[in-house]
């Protein structure tokens, strides 16, 4: 049994991060699944997806990662081309990934107590983004 | 068909890295299934999943990558409002990964002949960790 | 209902990529399958996957990534063992991931506008490479 759901959200760009658990295991909840999978997917290039623990240290140190790995204000080869600035934005998802894949037993997500599922927009500007959020079980 | 079942290890934290990949193939084998794909997934903030060629060379290697890009004696803000000093763990957790999805077929991991599916647990004690090892197919 | 297909492709190595959504989505064409996921697996511990706008710009960005968190010139304690000169590969491919899972809906791949599928061989040789493509879905 497979069921799709989508969820919309408005973001600020800028490593923006949301903590999507809750709407990830409502969408588990309506499909009536007991045991599965759900993946989520971003449908972008320059937006990602993990778990952490989602509080404003945790948060911080990654963005700082980011910022050191990919800083926004050196030059990208993107932007050359494209003169749109957002190349670091390109490059932290690519290296972070698009999609995630989380088992659930009963109905409930296999998170850990401290784990939460982030959605992270590097775009350089504001957002209006929908995520795919797929359950396969039965 | 959906099989789940879990996977429990005792670690020693510090980056220490764990070869599962016989532990998954005998959960895929017991699941009695044919073709369909397993999801390795880790109820954790601080610790993740990848493939490598497990040699310790090679895994060498990628602690050195992580002692760089998040060396434990650094600053993190984390550390600073919790006090557990494990911030690097959380921020490797998150940039690496808690899952995993692989194909199989004939009853058989379709994994290359040098790849081995490692379990890192970037904490900075031992700990008990139970993985969630998901089977879907028929 | 499980599809498994193959994908071979020749390649040059050196952080040589390769777009192959339309390869994939190919395969989905050809499932039959309407909804569900599609898992990409490369069996290769040198060797990854990832999504990225498939331009030569964010693409070089990539490949630039690469070469400072992992420089192929580097001590690598893999080559001290076995002199294949290829550590750079593994830690690369261990960092980004083997695995990739998208959604599809109506048979169509749930990608962004802008985002491909690309498939990254880190190895330091020209390879001969089959990756895992497997549909599950109704």
């Amino acid at each position: 049994m497979i069921r799709t759901a989508e969820l919309s959200l408005q973001t600020k760009g800028h490593a923006d991060m949301h903590d999507i658990t809750e709407a990830v295991a409502r969408e588990v909840g309506r499909s009536g699944l007991s045991d599965g999978i759900v993946t989520v997917f971003c449908p972008s290039s320059t937006s990602a997806l993990t778990t952490i623990e989602f509080e404003d240290g945790a948060l911080a140190d990654l963005r700082r990662a980011f910022d050191e790995i990919a800083p926004p204000d050196r030059d990208y080869r993107h932007n050359l081309r494209w003169g749109d600035g957002n190349g670091h934005a390109h490059l932290r998802a690519a290296l972070l990934g698009p999609s995630l894949t989380i088992p659930f037993t009963k109905g409930q997500l296999r998170l850990g107590t401290w784990q939460q599922v982030v959605y992270i927009d590097f775009d350089n500007r504001p957002r209006r983004r929908t995520l795919v959020v797929q359950m396969i079980g039965d």
